[in-house]
């Protein structure tokens, strides 16, 4: 099989993509052999400037351009990424890592949200509502609300864009997206779809409308203290969202975080186990753990968890790791060597802590970063395990009482994403209540990761609290106004209040 | 007339409220003539830690029960604000200053958000939605979130409280209520008048549901910073705002900020003066300028700046200064002698900035804190008219084209209230347009200030972004979970992805 | 104890209420023990005509008082259902032979309707929308509709009223009752009840506002053909409610029917026996049995049947039967003596299609129209299983496969309420499933009765479709417009059409 | 140019739908210019049974089909009506006599609400709400309905088929259409395009999912008749609406109306005169006035009649009328002869009662059904003038208050549209508040016609109150279900009731 980095650049010209590499720069390494692609600049300040004062003034006209008009827009987007979608999936596959099958999947969920966001564009309700004044009409309207910057993830390189975009661009809102240093080529990628969709939409769509600024933490700290940016949606890690919160907040601008999960799942007795072998497999190794909603806690009742943790390390030794680009590969590399030193002392501490490794956690000995899944069953929530480490460890824990176990789901400062597997209706609808999970998403017999754009997709505590995607996540996007006209010909006050001059 | 000090005794006495006077602390000492009510001791650490440790536990119990009954203690709220509606405003006059007019209609207020939040607790809608899986049901459900701090300004020193406390209350939340220490004693009989609707609603109301820290900006940080604390509503200055913000987005938590507004009226040719002279009075002399959403600006096209000048003029001249317990009194005194310093001072710097002073400014000479509200002619926007001063003045500002006036009215920091007078349906319609005031309130025909508890209050810019009371206001008190359930047998992935173990 | 006829009128007169009793006319003869109250006459056609006019004339005003304004009379009319509700319980009692604790229940629910329609007086929200053309402002807004004709039936012979005119009002709709005819005394109470709420709300309450007509089919019948009453909402029989729906079909009203139940349990192996029996015994012989959510068809899995029959013939056989003023009894009296043959004559046929009768169906040799509760096990869904009988009689069906249980509950024409036990969660949400239950009810672990009214209520097929009380509701009672504000200098049409003159 | 049947035939071969033409039956006469197409047989009773047999079956499958694969296949629906768009727009021309531009359109709003149903298709929100009871919860959920009979007329002989047929589809309902038997050609074509679009998606569209029966009155009759079918939409005259609506009421299923209108334009002193010449000239002439938001009324301030009408007659005499594919025509033909005789025998009964015809009415001298537009100024509102006639008549009344032309407007009985025409905010305010107009679509400086799809389309009265399109228009498409889930392990009662066995 070719290199990575040869495929990465001959996906990048099928797609008419022309990087301008660099002598020093972003290296781009493809994790899937470690082969080096060639290196990227990072924005200067005043590309950085530039790019804000662009999305400022695309803000001025493309607010003016009418929501389904806007939702063409987006719709265009979808048909260019239907055509375009094996290349990009294969640059996620190169650059990220991923297996053909979720890279491919990660598009998909790029079009579905077009498709989700066309229909908004006609919608984006706001309420009329009425006044308790005679001859007083009241509306709640929502208003395009500015320049939005996004900040995504290695791990999604794209659909997070996608979902941030789509909703963005229908709401009236330019974009200007810093994408992870590690996936910055598939970035690029898809600004040329999104470039031939804009062609093909007109001059409506002004210049600057969505941007690719390249770069760093410096980079997104000049985006996120920006007072022309409005909004910053920003996936990553909980260090890295703290930072961008903090900054945000202290001009009181406004953040859509998406950061760490340590998700579990509560096995019952009564669980289908054929089912969640599956979902536990899928959820704990899927992107080889690197994925926000990845299951790393596994809280098995006592009753079934030798059966269970049998039949795992079957599964797991059986895993295909490999290059992800192979047909059958499941497991593919992680992002980096970094990661990979990150898992093993991961392991290494949860030993330490008085865990057994039931399997896996071996570094594979051929080039990029691969290791083997790892089983750890542990005696007690133990710091490691409350830490999310980014990389398919699962940890396995035993309870006895239903209320014992959801409290030890509740237990870490994270809260993205949660499951449970029974077929008690009473266990599933008390893991769904207000007593139950604490996590944003909650699944009954499904794994923890993989949720549908459908949804608002995000969690609490230290996952930053942000929604995206489905429901009324658009609102994050857009100003509301309260409005109230007064058609009659005196000025009565709310309340009751009198006031004669 | 008695002392304010001794009035405010009396009804405190009549309220069964007996404050625990100490020798050194806070003093209340009322605007009304400076009399001295007694000094209350602030909160201390440990008693702050207290409060969020009951509040924690109350979260517990509360969670659990169902929120219609939960509306049924706002529901007996309601009633007993109402029994004490005369005291209470009573209360609000002699510590804030209003007008007894104003007084009464913020209790009014607070009867009309428990009425509107007992209908609330029956919906609190989430959504059911089609999952793209067969055998699949999704839902969005908003779980109560925990204990709630509500850090109110002296302006609105009791409605405030009620908006966050009425929603917070149906939700599930706890509140923990820090005042301004301005403004305690009312706070304390508020808590009464609650404490006599939890007794009348029995054990299911679980001690530490509401609670009063009095304090300043110590027991508000002490808040702001605490992790167990999801959600900090805060109302009060930028200033404040901004360090509440950076403090709760330290450790990822939730602000909700009503903070500083300079609201303008942007007045055209059709308007109708009769009608916007009222507005006009009230909107900037209503509670001596004191409003958040007070008018500041008064935006006037060139062709009838001057009669319109005259005629304000001359109902300024003979508005009723004074004590706001007075029949007739329609502009009370300012909160406190530096109050009326901050106005002095910026009448100078507005004068400096080439502004001529047409009425107004003078210091009464009587005991309290009164002015006459100044109308003041500014050449242009300069630097104080683009800062919130809390006090009677109204900068006149003059427009030749609606544009012009637009792009005045959105060039300050602030982003809370605005409103046009005209009868053109184009000009009031652009006004409401995704290019027109960039405010969370507009009103065509209305002055800036006297919202409606059915609309969301609040705003964007230097205001903070919050939402209060109606419309969705709620969600803010509650989380977001996006549940999924698998009723099927088998498990597909979404977005087509396959993983077969 | 004193006869029923007696207290009655005791009752009546601490309500105030003084009927004008006649000689001949509509006789009401209480079911508890069958003494004549007295007679009242029914309207005339001309007092038919008076009372819409009334009420035409009153919508004119009604609908330009701000909805949170009519709010505030719903809210003063809960208040003195509170006040009454002892005794309108009373005559519930009386009238139509509930127990005391069923009495207090409907009342209760008047109460809590009114509640929840002071909040829907904020709301009543429609939509503001994004316009595909620029300069163009879109929103849907929900006008009040006009008169509503209150058709109700004996079982429920306040709270449907209430339900009504509850959201009626607040819609801003006057109301015309036609009680049924068997229940005239306490709906002419509840009128007074409400002519307290609006003689406290004061003159914006129109004259004509809430009217009473007594009368049978005939003055339904004029309320349903007349063009002036653009709602008939209708609660009864299946065979009342297609003549009003045809008759309202004719002149293009609008009809809102709560028409016929035949609502089935489905229990299978996992079902909590203890919490079923006493789901069963509530809705299979609560309200005698009367209920239009009545529980009459327990479709039971077979390895289970054998022991629930049991203990339900055990549990039947100890039933209270008597006085539903007395403590203690939980079993009252059905409406009338035809009730009383119906219900034998069902036995009969039931008896006759191969049903062997378990326990009940004996008349008590007493005052009134009593009967012992039934149960009736049956071979198959034959003809009278899949009628409604208005009684309490419970059919009893076996099954093996749950896609049969539920074909079985789906295949009679009424579609009301349903309900399954099940501690699995599987079979609970096929149940919930689109081929689930097609009713408009579908209860996890609850019998098919007592409805909480922050949900729609109502059902489907011959059930008539309608939807009363929560959710959404309150639309049936206004008008949707969908407005468009062309605030442009040009005139684009939509879809792109040219058309240039 | 061809004749209109030449080119009907070789527009049909290019879509590929080959018509099973017979020697008697419907004949398709073009009333381009009067050519015989040909003529197509009726369904025959058997035909209709099958057709109706079929959809159920394919209902069982489609409601299992997760909607946003639903979805899916009418996304695959826009995309083949985008590749057939000039034929079938072509095809509306020939068959119904609409001009290019309007043909066009016509497909557009086929295609814009398939974008819009696709985003539907995730969502179709039913609620969670909170339960008063413990350890309870609330859900309401939309679910498919079953088959829905769509009768649409010839003025819009596909895009209301496509208004039903992608809202039903993606809530999970097949549809059978019966068109116009004036416009039946162009529905076998739409079939045709369909059975592309589901090819391309799969088996999972089960046969008989969308099907055509061609046929008169009695094939609407049958469908109206049969409870196989809960949903009948109907769309024409006032008078087939009654008999659809009473036949459907008599089985207690549900109607869909959308019949005549007779709308206004009310034009007052501040109008802007340019916008609205155009605007009327759209409104009263286009399609040859035969849409159901035709305008039909003009009232104009007195003070403006004579220069408007000088105006308008200008515009009018210069109206290009002929060949609709022409380039340039503005104005085709009406739909038949018969349509001819009827614009004639108005004019005559509108002179009779003291109209005068300021221009227009002339039947042209060519092959075709074409008549000049008229304009008619009438000394008030007489029967003629509350008469819907389909075809290009406008009649001009003035008046002096506003409130006269709003009860002139509102004195008719139909209610589907309506505008007004002014600058002054308090008019355009009051003409969209609850005392304004009684229209279900209010406009203010735009035509009465021309919906956008994303409002819901329909009106009040005889126009028979159903909503179509955009909004929660799909939810006439669903049946609603409230559930309730009890997880806890007792069995509280709604309402406190007490029933202790």
């Amino acid at each position: 099989m070719t290199s990575a980095a040869n495929d990465l650049r001959d996906t990048l010209t099928r797609l008419g993509v022309q990087p301008e590499w660099v002598d020093t720069g972003q290296v781009t390494r493809s994790p899937v052999d470690g082969s080096r692609a060639g290196a990227l600049a990072a924005a200067t300040p005043e590309a950085v400037e530039d790019a804000i004062a662009m999305a400022t003034d695309a803000f001025s006209a493309w607010r003016r351009v009418p929501a389904p008009r806007r939702g063409e827009l987006v719709r265009l987007l979808g048909e260019e990424l239907r055509i375009a979608k094996d290349d990009l999936a294969r640059l996620v596959t190169l650059e990220a890592g991923k297996i053909t099958s979720e890279g491919l999947g990660e598009v998909q969920e790029m079009i579905d949200v077009c498709d989700f966001a066309v229909g908004l564009s006609r919608q984006l309700y706001g309420l009329t509502l009425p006044s308790e004044r005679p001859g007083h009409h009241m509306r709640e309207t929502w208003q395009p609300l500015g320049p939005v910057a996004v900040i995504t993830a290695f791990n999604f390189p794209v659909a997070v864009w996608a979902w941030n975009a789509a909703l963005a661009l229908v709401c009236g809102d330019p974009v200007i997206w810093k994408p992870s240093d590690k996936t910055s080529l598939v970035a690029l990628a898809v600004q040329a779809v999104f470039d031939k969709a804009a062609a093909r939409f007109g001059e409506d769509a002004p210049a600057g409308l969505c941007q690719v600024v390249i770069g760093g933490a410096e980079v997104g700290q000049a985006l996120a203290r920006d007072p022309r940016i409005p909004l910053v949606s920003a996936t990553g890690s909980t260090r890295m969202g703290k930072a961008v919160a903090v900054d945000v907040a202290g001009r009181l601008g406004r953040s859509l975080l998406e950061l760490g999960g340590n998700n579990a799942m509560i096995l019952t007795e009564t669980a289908d186990l054929d089912m969640a072998v599956r979902a536990i497999a899928f959820s704990a190794v899927g992107t080889c753990g690197q994925r926000c909603t990845s299951l790393r806690r596994l809280l098995v009742h006592e009753d079934v968890a030798e059966g269970l943790i049998a039949r795992l390390k079957a599964a797991y030794e059986t895993l295909p790791v490999g290059d992800p680009r192979e047909a059958g590969t499941l497991v593919g590399p992680l992002i980096d060597e970094a990661a990979v030193d990150a898992v093993q002392a991961a392991l290494k501490q949860a030993v330490a802590e008085g865990g057994e490794v039931i399997t896996g956690g071996q570094r594979l000995d051929r080039d990029g970063a691969y290791v083997r899944p790892a089983i750890v069953q542990m005696p007690e929530q133990s710091a490691i395990v409350r830490h999310e480490t980014f990389g398919p460890i699962l940890y396995v824990l035993t309870w006895r009482e239903l209320d014992q176990a959801i409290a030890m789901q509740n237990a870490v400062p994270q809260g993205l994403s949660s499951c449970i597997f029974t077929d008690r209706l009473r266990e599933a609808e008390q893991f769904l209540s207000a007593w139950g999970s604490d996590c944003g998403i909650a699944n009954v017999n499904i794994g923890p990761s993989g949720a549908e754009i459908g949804g608002a997709f995000g969690g609490e505590k230290d996952t930053g609290g942000g929604r995206e995607s489905g429901s009324d996540a658009w609102k994050a996007y857009m100003r509301r106004q309260t409005q109230t006209v007064n058609f009659s010909t005196s000025l009565p006050l709310a309340q009751g209040v009198r006031f004669d001059v």
